[in-house]
């Protein structure tokens, strides 16, 4: 903050102020009401919060609370936000608020231009991606979190053939896989997508359907679930029958890319490097794939910075969790996409799933 | 919008989004990517969409789909989203993006001021709440998704006695509830909270712990799940073993001001009215409880307007879907919830949810 000339941040999502705070709540679903943390350069930092969750912030090391009876239409928190930034920054100096890609403000744009004008003097920039860096790179007790969600999500992929055969529906499996993940330990289970097709699917961001699992089908499931408040996010393929040797031999290739990910990742290396050595086997013409990237940052959410595309040139450091998630295209709108989770060391990288083999799971016909 | 002399709508938000086009999924989940659609004053609306979401768009209505390929660091879809808005939209012309209480702007902050200066002409104002009252009165196909949400919440929660019981931890109650509300049709499940403590709970949002339940404990459930895209959300109460008299008489009381609400709830009638008639019932004091509302209307998301509060004005119409929420202080820092979900007709309330009676549910000690 000091090399950024920054007095003060404030922080609106619920990751940064989870990340800030310890304060975790599934409350953040309902939009009515705005958070605010800030975040001083020097001194602790301040929470400005709806009086529903003054209770809950107390649990935290947050000592300093400031609450308003949440929602008023009148003046939904800008007055006590205001004073408690003028308070807190003087006249003149820089408030650094998140504002680069993947970020959101939440907060209404109309408040938000109240706060500015209600908050005079002091100057509203970006914050340089400062919490989106900080955030990159995982303590050991963070990595260890992610770990235990991820041993959750193998655990309940490796019980699919108790809920899967030709005939379930798609929307049957979907609810039953994530009572598997509650089953397995997953507090809740954010984030589940995927889709089923003969030989490949159509998109992985589709909801499921009525329609029934088919012989020769490959059903993918691709789950973010959260356990302590840290999500995994990895996906598995499973043939419906034996898969076609087409099937085989492009979920191996998937495998491959994913490996020789593995082998070159360690600290000192780039995102794009990852990206380059992975789209090398999975895309034969030089378009790459439409969903822009093959892996991701994850922790408090389910994806974060940094993206494995050929833009990105992050340096990997010793703690930062990554997805490896190679797609290849199959021709005819059908897609197979592969997913692990890893974490980056000095010298190497760790499998935070464990690793699938080059085989796709056969459920029964 | 011709009222409001605006020429186009332009809608970040994954229920604004789904709202206009049916677009369903849970990839929102990822902060990653905006998404944006443009509603036009004449003509159809245009999604501009990274394209990992063309296919799926593609099955929608929507037949004017442009796309980029996201994450893109230079450029993420700000040009292409300011190119499509300058085609649709004269200069001189207002587009109106929701910028009012309980809204936010999905897109960083970088990416919005960057296309004010590229949209250059266009004048971006606030839709003056014109999302927020055209979703506010729900369709009879919506009026049945969330009753069916209700329904499956319903059987949920009669089956609660089935997973827990003094000594089971409320991480435990909370997993197993879940699976429960998958297990009776939920789609998913975006939200639980609640609490457990002896007569009463802390407090409403917090997330479970590892405490288990005590016999002369109220174990609190309060849950938002989805089915076919829309939310129910209420609660329900259950003692550890019979209820003391005061925590009875407590319950019964919220019950009374539920059905109080009930009675007085028709087209006409406002959103403040039923606030009072609670209140009334539920507060002592002139100082009502932190939650800040006694409901909320509720349908593409967890809560939406309104709020029944004392400043909400908003005259009730026919198909408006809302909760009924009275809590009340029971002193100690100790609170009880109820909540239930209705659906605003011309002449009267109906139920989506089963209402509970006067009296806890028991479970055993």
């Amino acid at each position: 903050m000091a090399s950024l000339d920054i007095a003060a941040l404030l922080l609106t999502t619920e990751a940064d102020v989870r990340y800030i705070t310890g304060f975790i709540t599934r409350f953040w679903e309902s939009p009515t009401r705005p958070w605010f943390v800030i975040v001083p350069a020097t001194g602790v930092p301040i929470a400005v919060i709806p009086s529903i969750g003054k209770a809950l912030m107390k649990t935290t090391w947050i000592s300093d609370i400031r609450s308003w009876r949440a929602p008023n239409y009148e003046d939904d928190g800008v007055t006590l936000l205001a004073q408690t930034l003028c308070e807190t920054v003087p006249k003149g100096a820089r408030i650094a608020v998140p504002g680069g890609g993947g970020t959101q403000l939440r907060m209404p744009l109309q408040d938000w231009q109240r706060l500015q004008a209600a908050a005079a003097g002091r100057v509203f920039v970006g914050d340089g991606d400062l919490m989106a860096a900080q955030r990159m790179v995982k303590s050991e007790a963070e990595i260890s979190r992610i770990a235990k969600a991820c041993g959750v999500a193998d655990r309940a992929f490796a019980r699919v053939p108790e809920i899967a055969s030709a005939g379930t529906s798609l929307r049957d499996v979907f609810r039953r896989f994530q009572m598997l993940c509650l089953d397995e330990g997953a507090d809740w289970v954010p984030y589940l997508a995927g889709g089923a097709g003969p030989g490949g699917v159509r998109d992985v961001i589709s909801p499921a359907t009525d329609s029934p699992l088919q012989t020769g089908d490959v059903l993918m499931l691709d789950t973010g679930l959260v356990r302590d408040g840290y999500f995994c996010d990895f996906d598995r393929n499973f043939s419906i029958g034996p898969p076609s040797p087409a099937t085989m031999s492009a979920h191996a290739r998937l495998i491959e890319a994913t490996q020789a990910a593995f082998d070159v990742a360690k600290a000192g290396c780039t995102a794009a490097d990852l990206f380059r050595v992975m789209d090398d086997i999975v895309t034969d013409g030089p378009d790459g794939s439409d969903a822009g990237r093959l892996g991701h940052g994850l922790g408090l959410q389910l994806t974060e910075p940094p993206s494995l595309i050929a833009q990105d040139h992050t340096v990997l450091q010793a703690g930062m969790v990554l997805t490896l998630e190679p797609g290849i295209d199959l021709g005819d709108g059908r897609i197979l996409v592969h997913e692990e989770n890893i974490v980056i060391r000095e010298d190497c990288a760790e499998w935070l799933s464990t690793p699938a083999g080059p085989e796709m799971m056969v459920l029964p016909a």
